[in-house]
């Protein structure tokens, strides 16, 4: 029994809660970049972030130029508003993209990189504090501290992980997931599973990392078993299930799922929660021909058997792309230098990782 | 779902992690008081804290002076020698009560108060920084922001609260408990164990103080039914369980079987692990009795009905104290003003509290 276990966000969970606890924006500081895409405004959340910002005394710049998968290029425009503005705090809200977004803004702004050196790692602990607030129920990055952008370097996702990273409240308000439109919804539940069933199937795990992802699996499954429309409170559920994936991933980072998965979202645009669900119920058979032990209690934990829960993933993923072999042949070369190769309870060879692919999308 | 969740205690957790992580020690300054009693030398913590901190070249000055249930004069002992050495932050090393008042004195020397103010209420947000190492697996105070002292003004036990008191780093190790005596192991078990079914029992309690409580239930349970002699990995998960039932009661702090249980303590010298569980039972019986809902979440966590878990206590208890009902009817009325009458999911009337105690002890 070795491991830690560090989630220093303070998370404010409730319908309202942005407004209702607004005090909470205080201690971070006297002007806000409100980092955000377009759709923010429409779930209600832009309007409550700025009612509770002015309700405070505290003044804030808007960026929503934060598209899908977001560019470096993207984050400089940021820190250059962030600077002009003269903004010493970051709100991130919306999906895992302006939230993503907002955590790059608020490192870099502190820690200037070029842009060839931006996923190069050895980061400090400094960044602006930040207050994260997510609109999908999907990406978890409200507890986590990493942050995900597109590296046209390696023409793939990469991650940004620094403890600075961690935001220092995530407020979680389900209303603002009340009008995601059934894709998106069954794709942000995907990547919520996926990140609890992942830490759960890395070498890092450990009894705190797996209490979170045990718990938001309970919660995830029954839920998208059945998850065409939603109710209030199976929407709440739905957004703390992957709170909890987060600060499951969190201790453990993901597998060479998301690595695998980011590569059919930079080529393909498949979105990110949809690539890691077309790939993860080949994992999990794959866990079950290797009999790894942890797939039990990813089972366990949905009261499922693995047929069951690749039956799940295949009714929300519905008509699956398909990719040719050779396509999926150079991911797998290019997937076998991934940093979490060797790094999973599961089988990651060439062999293991194209075995995924073509089963999956082949 | 209104609740939430805040634990920025960074747990690390290990046989011999005080000195293989000793870097964890280095941001919080460079002279630490390390407030222990008597026996955290027999564990052997001391010297690997000691060691750990010459690693780093930082300084260090011991008081190990602090008794069970330390009193306010023993907190200003420890406050005047932190100020004589140049103190700049705090270790707590043992059980509870060397815990308890490594955080008072961390607390009150930086915000001065008269003993008369001390168990007021409203402090501010600062206090010297901490780390803290249990060395029994029961009070889970390394994660909470709580410090329980005597309080002679009321003649009984009596918490000081701040989000001040979380302390900064955990270290988890289940070696300093291999040494402690089975009547120890048992006390502070049920004290871990009152933790996890009391949060879940208090109104206050969410989804997320629910989880850890369970968690902590689901390996307390089946180990406290054979705890004659624990195994190391049975260790390590009984001061995992204890962890996490702090981390549930920082959630939502405890019941008024808390209450009961320091009148308990403070006039008869009964130890406090032990006091919850000569209460805890009889409280359990209450909710079955009243149909408490929440009482179904205890059962399952612990994979028992109620007889189970009261037998399991007084296994563990052997022969029970007896207290004359005169006594025990004058706790009832002091006990009716507790700060948690009327914020359990039991009734807490002065006639339900006369029951439990009577039943209990009588």
């Amino acid at each position: 029994m070795n491991f830690s276990s560090y989630l220093p966000t303070n998370i404010i969970a409730g319908r309202g809660c942005v407004r209702a606890r607004a005090e909470a924006f205080k201690p971070l500081g006297s002007h806000a970049l409100i980092v955000t895409g377009k759709s923010s405004a429409a779930c209600g959340a832009l309007s409550d972030v700025c009612a509770a910002l002015e309700a405070n005394g505290q003044m804030y710049t808007v960026f929503d130029r934060v598209a899908p998968n977001p560019t470096l290029a993207c984050v400089r425009e940021g820190i250059a508003l962030l600077k002009a503005a003269g903004a010493d705090f970051v709100i991130g809200l919306g999906g895992g993209s302006p939230m993503d977004a907002a955590k790059a803004i608020a490192l870099l702004s502190v820690e200037e990189r070029a842009d060839e050196a931006v996923f190069a790692g050895g980061y400090g602990q400094s960044a602006l504090p930040m207050a994260h607030i997510p609109t999908t129920a999907g990406t978890g990055s409200e507890v986590t501290p990493y942050a995900i952008l597109t590296d046209d370097f390696s023409r793939t996702k990469t991650s940004i992980s620094s403890p600075a990273l961690f935001p220092k409240v995530a407020f979680l308000d389900g209303s603002y997931t009340d009008i995601l439109p059934p894709h998106i919804t069954k794709n942000t539940a995907m990547d919520a599973f996926s990140h609890a069933a992942e830490s759960i199937l890395k070498n890092s795990s450990s009894p705190a990392s797996e209490m979170f992802a045990r718990e938001s699996l309970r919660i995830l499954f029954p839920l998208m078993r059945s998850i065409d429309a939603p109710s209030k409170e199976e929407r709440d559920a739905l957004l703390w299930a992957s709170c909890l994936a987060g600060m499951a991933i969190a201790h453990t980072g993901t597998t060479v799922v998301h690595g695998m998965g980011y590569f059919l979202t930079y080529d393909y645009g498949i979105p990110h929660g949809r690539a890691n669900g077309l790939l993860l119920g080949e994992t999990l058979r794959l866990c079950e021909e290797e009999h790894v032990p942890a797939l039990d209690l990813i089972c366990s934990a949905c009261g499922a058997d693995t047929e069951e829960i690749k039956a799940m993933l295949s009714r929300l993923l519905g008509e699956r792309e398909r990719i040719p072999r050779g396509v999926l042949e150079g991911y797998a070369a290019r997937a076998e230098h991934n940093k979490n190769v060797g790094k999973c309870k599961f089988g990651t060879s060439k062999d293991d990782i194209l075995r995924i692919f073509v089963r999956s999308l082949g």
